[in-house]
């Protein structure tokens, strides 16, 4: 798959994490870019979600670069604003770019001061090792607890010519996201104007990073931005909009889904499908809550194809549906009709479930039209080994 | 302390769950008494559930027996109104009441059929069994993968003379009761008219069972009753409702907190005070925030005095709040102040946090006088032990 044409990126360890890897990240368009981007709706933001908003309106959504750290969430510091306003300050005065055309992004513990000089110190060998191959040394440098990186491909052909898109994301724990997920990058060399990038991000946002769990805890420091340089020369047809909207839509689900795989402790992906809904947000609601129940998590973890686990989820959902209604289905295997019990074999069922990935098809029976997709994981003992250590 | 007087309970071993020890319990009152009752607000309810209800409805609060099995919720099953009706019916016969006067409750697992013969063989044998000094058998009967039975005693003078309460409760996992939790019996000889009874039970069971979650699944069987015989011969006061009032909710909370510290895999008991909120709900909805994130729980767990991960879960309430006028005590060192991490021996609280009680205070500082208590416990590798592996 190729790579859009027009960014170059660069990664290095600035010393801001403990372990000596990459923690120091940036992208930067050849061409000013058009961006949009979507953030955490935490009541607590992190300082470089307050900059990076207030950047993206100050530019009236023009970009030249990101810089991204991880290891430091740079969230409720006493120096957070100056330090993310000094760090991309810096980098827009080597990139000569007005400082609103660089976007921030942080990841990492909260609490604890970022160290401005450690990122001036490394900036002249992030700068030098600007390139346009190392898209992949990016998406390892954004990792916190992720044991793999995160990457989308899609290359697509417009009546104009090939447009190509990437994606890029990280995240594993503190993951629910409302509007985006913890650090999502996607970059396509199409020419789009910021408005439709704008409804393009929204919408493709809304089938994936929305759609995602972990552990229902969203982060405060979310971040999903869309970048379009327009290096591939080409436009979308007014007609064209739905197409690209698709392949950005299809990069970002699986950009989500590689989350949920790979979410702390996590051993299966669990791919939650409702239907029948009153709704589609009644359907995502219901799907949220069977995403999120610890004890439906811990039932797939033990490949127990406990039903009544994912009934009860649902019935606190807060949506009104007729339990009597609903049909369950386990990896394809019926196993509730009309809210009882069907027949099944358990040890078959039990086997399926040892695979890697899980669907569970929750439907009500009527005249709903509602549906919703939701990705989370089984929840296992490692999780919890994780998180009860994970700053010592 | 002394038992409310007027009150007989038996308790045996009727093969619904699998572990031979006592599965079916009964309550009797020896004078006709009045009833409250709370319930789940899961759109799915079991079977004994609705027909509590219903009951408390045709009696107009009146009771004279709680009928209770373990092992098996009675929910989502095909045969269930019918099973929980017909064993109303056989305790009504044997003890001459109208069959509305008789209370079913039951926990355990969800979709599979509760077979009514094995209550019926069970009933002689239950029913000669009743004694006044039975009421600890009664509460380990209705254990399910609790560790240790849950009572709570209370003994206090009116005008008018003496009157006892006594409460037991049940629960352990699927324990974030929104009106009440699984089950929880509170019995007092005091005579008070229904509808008082339910204004006590109602306000008694806000402070208590609403503000308690383990895992922050609602179960589908949650049910606390309070009853009132009366045997003390003692009519409270109008002026002594608050008492009575008070009594009742500190049995209650007794109640909660044992549930809490027998969370699942619970290390330890979590009691979170959140202050300085706009209001008691906005307060309460914090603590629910706090106490759910398994992120704050895992901390926990590992002695992590992590407070970012309280703040951030604190910013995913839904409550409007500024993240600068947040202070964070953790077993009462402040470890954040303004928003921001505050002085502490890191070591010191660490060892603090080995204990088996753990608070947490948030405070809002500024005008507002919202507060509330809420209870969890830690979040361990034993949840997941427990839950992957239940029902086999």
């Amino acid at each position: 798959m190729n790579l859009p044409l027009g960014y170059r990126y660069s990664a290095t360890y600035a010393g801001i994490r403990r372990e000596a890897r990459d923690d120091l990240a940036l992208i930067v368009s050849g061409a000013p870019a058009a961006a949009a981007a979507v953030f955490t709706q935490n009541r607590v933001q992190a300082a470089p979600v307050k900059l990076c908003r207030q950047h993206l309106r100050a530019s009236r959504g023009q970009v030249g670069a990101i810089l991204v750290n991880a290891g430091n969430a740079n969230c409720a510091t006493r120096t957070g604003d100056r330090v993310a306003l000094e760090s991309c300050r810096a980098v827009a005065r080597q990139l000569k770019l007005p400082p609103a055309q660089v976007l921030p992004a942080s990841t990492g513990v909260i609490g604890v001061e970022l160290d401005f000089t450690l990122i001036q110190k490394a900036l002249p060998q992030l700068l030098a090792g600007l390139a346009e191959d190392r898209f992949s040394d990016v998406a390892r440098a954004i990792m916190t607890t992720d044991l793999v990186p995160k990457e989308a491909f899609g290359e697509f052909r417009l009546r104009r010519g090939t447009v190509r898109i990437a994606g890029m994301t990280k995240g594993s724990g503190m993951i629910q996201p409302r509007m985006a997920t913890t650090l999502g990058f996607v970059l396509t060399d199409a020419s789009i104007p910021v408005a439709k990038l704008r409804e393009i991000l929204k919408r493709a946002n809304e089938r994936s990073y929305s759609r995602l769990s972990v552990d229902g805890d969203t982060s405060t420091n979310d971040t999903l931005v869309l970048v379009a340089n327009g290096c591939s020369g080409v436009r979308p047809d007014p007609k064209e909009y739905a197409a690209v909207e698709e392949a950005v839509a299809i990069v970002a689900e699986t950009l989500a889904r590689q989350i949920a795989r790979d979410g702390e402790g996590a051993k299966k992906l669990v791919t939650i499908d409702v239907t029948g809904a009153a709704n589609n947000d009644a359907a995502a609601q219901i799907a949220r809550a069977i995403a999120n129940s610890p004890l439906v998590k811990t039932a797939i973890a033990g490949s127990d194809p406990n039903w009544g686990r994912i009934l009860s989820a649902a019935g606190n959902a807060g949506v009104v549906f007729d339990p009597a209604k609903v049909d369950i289905a386990i990896q394809d295997v019926t196993v509730c009709r009309g809210g009882l019990a069907a027949r099944f074999s358990e040890n078959e069922l039990k086997n399926r479930l040892d695979q890697a990935e899980c669907t569970i098809h929750f439907q009500i029976r009527g005249k709903g039209k509602g549906a919703a997709r939701f990705w989370t994981c089984d929840l296992t003992e490692g999780y919890i080994r994780i998180n009860a250590s994970y700053r010592t």
